[in-house]
């Protein structure tokens, strides 16, 4: 049996470890690190930075190749699917090579491992093979708590839902029963074509690191001064992350 | 001006706290210590502790007394309303004695400030007034991410939205577009009324504590035992503090 930790790191501040995920990353005989090749010099040097500080003396490092994922078109499930087998077939020999039975190792997901990450989905496709792993899950903070955070917003309106989507699964607009959406995921810009002249919206980008931006207003008067402004930010950084929160305007 | 910091510390475990929540912890003169009366000694002892632990020595901590809140009958967001003004009433007047023009604040909220919280509100609620503060929000770990942690699945499905959704505003069936619903609040026991054979749930009660129950199944197999389950804790406890993730079954 070897055991997994899968540790939320936060969105690129190394100040948003928990107590408990420092422990656990001083845990760990080896640190897997994913190498996607396409990963930002920025975001590495965060991961690096956290590591050097909190890791064990003598932890071993491993970088772990990570394949590309195809264009998905219509098979979104299918393609997401493959790339996962894929990427778990790295990881298990990863873990065959560097980690004895008995064996503690440590990965490291950007925000929270339960939001939009194919961490835990990749250990239970492990384990479905018979490979002897357990593992336990440590929270991090999302960028959605950090974009309700930099913007000192609730993310709920009083005894209301809160839905949180990826950008494809975003309709013209907001259904009639929903006051708040957070949108992840959105690099086709899908706040430009949302209908309703009532809604706002509260964006972020690059949230809790040095390059962090903000907007906030009215939708339909500030959208074009975001969609040029994270344009203007992924040109000069060669890579954005960014969030939003649309709601409907009113007072409580 | 005088300043506010808001601090999210998880949901009972002194380890949940992040490096920036406790470096805000040590940079607050008073800590305002909130007094439900009613909160469990169990509660108070988790905040106790964090106080020892990471508070600078010397911090002053000034209870507040929150009144209870009317029951809410068809007029929810009417009885939260005055329900907010009134505690707004008590850290208007506890920041007036005791906190001087220049100082620094905290106030500590359990789990995330963002979510089904009402400090942000209160504090626009006293800037509103023409008080002149200022305030910083540093998000804690969630109910949520803990009971997704805990029974180590993802919030989300591949590509999908999620619900975050008080019980109140549950029907008795999911929305047809929807696949996962995460329940807060639900002291009525809803889950024992939801409708459809093809749903499972993932319940927690007293997450991050050492009183922590997981239960995980189909809903309509297993409901009765949670409704059980959680009556014993209740009354063994004197409070229960619970959520619940409601996915259809299917694989990915």
């Amino acid at each position: 049996m070897r055991t997994i930790l899968v540790i939320g790191i936060g969105t690129g501040d190394p100040e948003h470890l928990t107590l408990q995920a420092i422990t656990a990353l001083r845990r760990a005989d080896v640190v897997y690190v994913p190498d996607k090749g396409a990963e930002k010099a920025a975001l590495r040097q965060v991961r690096e930075a956290i590591l050097a500080r909190h890791a064990a003396p003598g932890t071993r490092l491993v970088p772990v190749a990570i394949p590309r994922r195809a264009e998905a078109g219509s098979d979104y499930r299918g393609v997401v699917a493959d790339w996962h087998g894929a990427i778990a077939d790295r990881y298990a020999a990863a873990f065959a090579d560097t980690l004895p039975d008995g064996g503690t190792g440590a990965l490291l997901v950007w925000g929270d491992p339960a939001l939009y990450d194919s961490t835990l989905r990749i250990l239970e496709t492990l384990s479905g093979r018979g490979l002897a792993l357990d593992w336990q899950v440590f929270p991090g903070l999302s960028a959605v708590q950090l974009l309700c955070a930099r913007h000192r917003i609730p993310l709920n309106r009083i005894g209301k839902a809160v839905t949180i989507t990826p950008a494809r699964q975003l309709g013209p607009r907001l259904p009639d029963d929903t006051d708040t959406v957070v949108v992840v995921l959105d690099g086709d810009e899908t706040f430009l074509t949302l209908e309703g002249d009532d809604l706002e919206i509260f964006w972020g980008a690059y949230l809790g690191t040095p390059h962090e931006i903000l907007r906030a207003g009215p939708l339909h008067a500030i959208r074009d001064d975001i969609a040029a402004t994270r344009r203007t930010a992924r040109a000069a950084h060669g890579w954005i992350m960014d969030t939003y929160l649309i709601r409907r305007r009113g007072d409580e």
